[in-house]
């Protein structure tokens, strides 16, 4: 049986409903059905979320909600209109909106994650609503009769591990089960919102739950492209990917799924497809545990920028016992998270993240390696881009760093370092952040075209 | 001025002493002559200090002890006669060696070191009378008299930085000093022997003491080759290569120098030549501290076995702060030593040399691994070897590594691992052992014919 998910934009107006009606019609093993809250209709369009963030602000900052809250009932009144629903589910939503602004202000650390909550709780009401009238036995089901117990962290709230045996429940229900996806109940039976892609939280949590055979993430896009479409014209979609493999690319820049989305999934070891919604035809990209087709060397091209090198250069550094670690240490303890550490015999490098150092802190790992390291040379480099090639299948595959750098050299790239992991996963390249675009294309044409 | 430095097979016979007076007298900047000990004429002849090792055992195991005193005295007379030097030196010799046998045996830390040290005392003193009886105003020095003052520690003595002072003083004689090489003496007055490669050692504190212009070290080769010959059939000798280079090179298999030999000259600024005794005219290899000639790009490929990996996976590792730190702690606190560590984003390889490791201490760290850093997956890959490509003026150099990995790929050479660190001196590649001679000749192919 499989879970299905819909985000934002693929429930914005009764025309994407029909859709998402069609394609649980279509698949009578599409049991569970995660709904994020409507999304834009248009470019120009606001998403309830960020209505239901307005409403929160006017309410705790005691200005009058009264424009807010018919903006919010009215969004969701055009959808039910359209779809010729009974006036009840609009009534019903309609009480919920309007009862946010009674809630109690102070002492109440859960106020704007409940109110946050709100737009894909009703819209899962709604659709829930609009799948009975059009025949199909569904129901509208709540996180906590779901059994989604999460930690109390405002709007970061993560999934409690025993929540799983209650979720495995649901697969007692026959109805098609209709869950809002972004939140969960604390134990205290508080509303607590997920970070970031939270409906894509929740519908990992429900696959592992339920232990599903499949997780379906409709988004409106034909799958994952294997490299950014604002570098490359038309990219392919690509068709399977391991979650290693989405790993290596979400750290690259890829932003489709967060980690916190993949782990639920990844450790039920449920496989997952990211397909279009606009699209249902099209296969999408699937994310799997194991490749099934192993041809397939290279899976994606992705690059990032903003990384920085820390340089250093000591004679006689490889036969210092603890040189790397003490060098990790100064890091650490000023709580620098660091991503790769490229080293030569009498040279040791450190790529990060440029977010991860401020002037200070350049100043303090400088004043520290010429210090207590005793370094003879020490530079901290900027502007530096990272390119990933991904794919799994690389491993034991003779050639392709070969034709990676060829292709880098052939287009005047000049590589400032490589790593090459022993997973082989991917082969990283670090080049100048000005030739970051124009290394993605020359590999994606040697690998792609 | 210049100091040189003649090894063992350069100093075994009349015919080779010979070789090494012309080459004195050829140029009179050559002022400071550091000597080994006679080394063997033949393959089956026995070393100098071989046999004095046989004597010392002898001695301390309070066993007979004239025939291999007669031995030693009677490789010196060889040599003496030859070269028609009076009595009076080989008679001195004599005394020496048969004195050693008179020194107290308990409570001698340093007894060892001074019958080893007698090789290169008492060749220092024939070479020295040799030379003036060639009319050259040569002078033996002891290295009490030079200055070279040195730790406590038997058999891995270390300079003592005050000497420097002191042997800058050499610089007011005026004969060619003829210095033993490979011991100083304690403060305590005692005779102290260097490690390994103790003579080139000598030589290189010399250089660095007197400020020579250039160190001068004769061997029996025409210089370091660029590839090991016992893979590449006549490789070319390098022209030139950096300190740095030379570490990287001597890090992979290439075992001209040692470490504790290049130091002092590194320190000092003072570049070094590697000569031939046997073919002077040769220019050698000079190894300098910069390049003068920056079109040459790779200068060898070196290749060395006996690594293993241990390799670690775990989902979301690079958002762990702490977790590389952690894992080289746990290689620490084993006392191991390691080499590299190339990562992916979930994936991190630690590469280290066999010989680091025992079966107990894999165990050890596979339980730490996967207890204490609760990895998903780990394991100690074996049998791998170390490739490196070693060129200072590869660096922003497009397209080394692109030359590099095509040749291993058109080998059919799986690449294992890449490693290449910010200051560019090297590319390393990791391989498996059975294919390392494959690889080198590959890479040699490409780089240099």
């Amino acid at each position: 049986m499989k879970v299905v998910k819909f985000g934002g934009s693929s429930l914005a107006s009764a025309t994407q409903l029909e859709k998402v009606f069609n394609i649980v019609k279509e698949d009578e093993t599409r049991q569970y059905v995660v709904v994020s809250a409507p999304g834009k209709r248009n470019a120009e369009d606001t998403k309830v979320t960020d209505a239901l963030i307005k409403y929160y602000k006017e309410y705790t900052n005691g200005k009058d909600t009264s424009q807010s809250q018919e903006w919010i009932i009215n969004r969701y009144r055009s959808i039910t209109e359209e779809l010729d629903l009974n006036e009840e589910i609009i009534e019903e939503i309609a009480r919920d909106i309007i009862s946010l602004a009674t809630l109690p202000k102070s002492d109440n650390t859960f106020l704007y994650d409940t109110f946050l909550a709100a737009g894909e709780n009703n819209n899962a009401k709604l659709i829930a609503a609009y799948f009975v009238k059009k025949g199909l036995e569904a129901k509208y089901i709540h996180p906590k009769d779901a059994g989604i117990f999460v930690t109390s962290e405002p709007c970061n709230a993560r999934i409690l591990p025993s929540s799983y045996d209650k979720i495995e429940e649901l697969r007692n229900h026959n109805e098609i089960l209709v869950i809002p996806g972004f939140f969960g109940i604390t134990k205290e039976g508080q509303v607590c919102t997920f970070s970031r892609g939270g409906s894509d939280i929740t519908g990992s949590i429900i696959a592992a739950g339920v232990k599903a055979d499949l997780y379906e993430n409709f988004t409106d896009v034909d799958g994952i492209f294997a490299a950014h479409p604002g570098i490359i014209k038309h990219p392919h979609s690509i068709p399977e990917l391991t979650y290693k493999e989405m790993r290596e690319l979400a750290y690259a820049g890829f932003s489709v799924l967060h980690d916190e989305a993949l782990v639920p999934a990844y450790r039920g070891k449920i496989p997952m497809v990211i397909k279009n919604t606009n699209n249902p035809k099209h296969p999408g990209t699937k994310i799997v545990l194991n490749h099934t087709n192993e041809n397939v060397k290279v899976v994606g091209i992705a690059g990032d920028s903003g990384f920085v090198s820390i340089n250093t250069t000591k004679y006689l550094m490889n036969r210092e016992v603890g040189f790397g670690r003490k060098l990790l240490q100064i890091l650490e303890d000023l709580n620098i998270s660091w991503d790769h550490m490229p080293t030569g015999i009498d040279d040791l490098s450190v790529i990060l993240r440029s977010k991860e150092l401020t002037p200070i802190k350049e100043q303090e790992i400088l004043k520290h390696l010429i210090q207590d390291l005793q370094v003879d040379y020490a530079e901290i480099e900027h502007d530096l881009s990272i390119i990933m090639i991904v794919g799994e299948n690389m491993k034991n595959q003779i050639g392709v760093t070969a034709t990676a750098t060829k292709a880098l050299s052939e287009n005047n790239i000049n590589i400032q370092m490589i790593s090459q992991g022993s997973s082989e996963v991917s082969i990283m390249f670090v080049v100048n952040q000005e030739q970051e675009k124009q290394a993605i294309k020359a590999l994606y044409n040697v690998f792609f075209n």
